[in-house]
């Protein structure tokens, strides 16, 4: 394995045990052990668990961001049925998983915020990305008057972020996909309207 | 100290500590010396750290549940304002606390629900009764002319529970009351409107 690759699957391994198990809960043996790679080979590419954590987190986000790019440049839809697509996309790949996991920067930001500065910023600074993307896309929907115009779209976007964090939330603690759908539904019938 | 109190002590001390640093995070030495009890008192009162944990999920819940019928049997108010004042409390003791903690059920929800199934049924009965409260609130609502009816009050319920969930893990991770603030101007706006 090239010293990148065994990196990178470090990352992939730590990045699923996180996802489950939380932040706290895994431990660099049992990452090591998923990855199977020996030991010592954590701290060739990380300083410590929080240096590994960071890097997970930005691996995810990097990932994550390429996924909205592709839904939110998609031309061939407009600003709100981009919104739709990725709600949709979100719903089905939840169910798929039988909503375990949720997201990982909100069950991070959940279970980190209070613990450690240094990680609660990077989190924050992620949701802010995300919100920056959908602020764009209710602002370009409001342009071409597919949406009112009575609410800034910085606070339809603040509210859209979370919303779906809590939807995803509470998806996960019912194993349904009832919030996420009532979260859809209700979006689009009463504040995403002209 | 009497017998009940000790038990009390230890459960009101474990809550501070899961409250800030998750379930996982919080072993039973840290809660006994936080609870000023010697270490054999746990292993008196709970079977083991599940059994514990199960204890102070209940008692939050007891205590959350007499707090929202304060709220939601108070008929100096409408059902409507009802809501909006059991919301600003929320927004009220978050801002004193500076955004930390969250909320206890939503925080062991994100942390426990894909690890521990008698967790997850717990804390989803909890949500339930949760969403039954506010979902009676919103059917008065309807019924005195004060909401809409074409959103049936369950649905209501469950988007309203979701996004406030949400709304609190994000004042949590960005330390500020505007994920609040902007949950309450756009519901108060655009859905729980006439």
């Amino acid at each position: 394995m090239k010293n990148n690759n065994r990196k990178q699957e470090i990352i992939k391994a730590g990045t699923s045990l996180i996802s489950n198990n939380g932040y706290n809960a895994t431990g660099i043996d049992s990452i090591l052990k998923k990855a199977s790679v020996p030991k010592g080979s954590f701290y060739h590419y990380f300083q410590n668990k929080e240096n590994f954590g960071l890097a997970v987190i930005d691996k995810f986000a990097h990932d994550y961001n390429n996924m909205l790019d592709k839904f939110f440049s998609d031309i061939n839809f407009t600003p709100l049925n981009r919104i739709r697509n990725y709600l949709e996309h979100i719903i089905e790949y939840l169910t798929q998983k039988q909503f375990t996991k949720g997201c990982l920067i909100g069950n991070l930001g959940q279970e980190l915020s209070d613990q450690n500065e240094c990680f609660r910023q990077k989190l924050d600074a992620i949701f802010l990305i995300w919100k920056q993307k959908f602020k764009a896309c209710f602002e370009e929907a409001q342009k071409i008057g597919e949406l009112n115009t009575d609410i800034l779209p910085e606070a339809i976007a603040d509210f859209f972020l979370a919303s779906l964090e809590g939807a995803i939330l509470r998806a996960k603690v019912t194993k349904s996909p009832e919030p996420l759908e009532n979260f859809l539904k209700i979006l689009f019938s009463k504040i995403l309207t002209k």
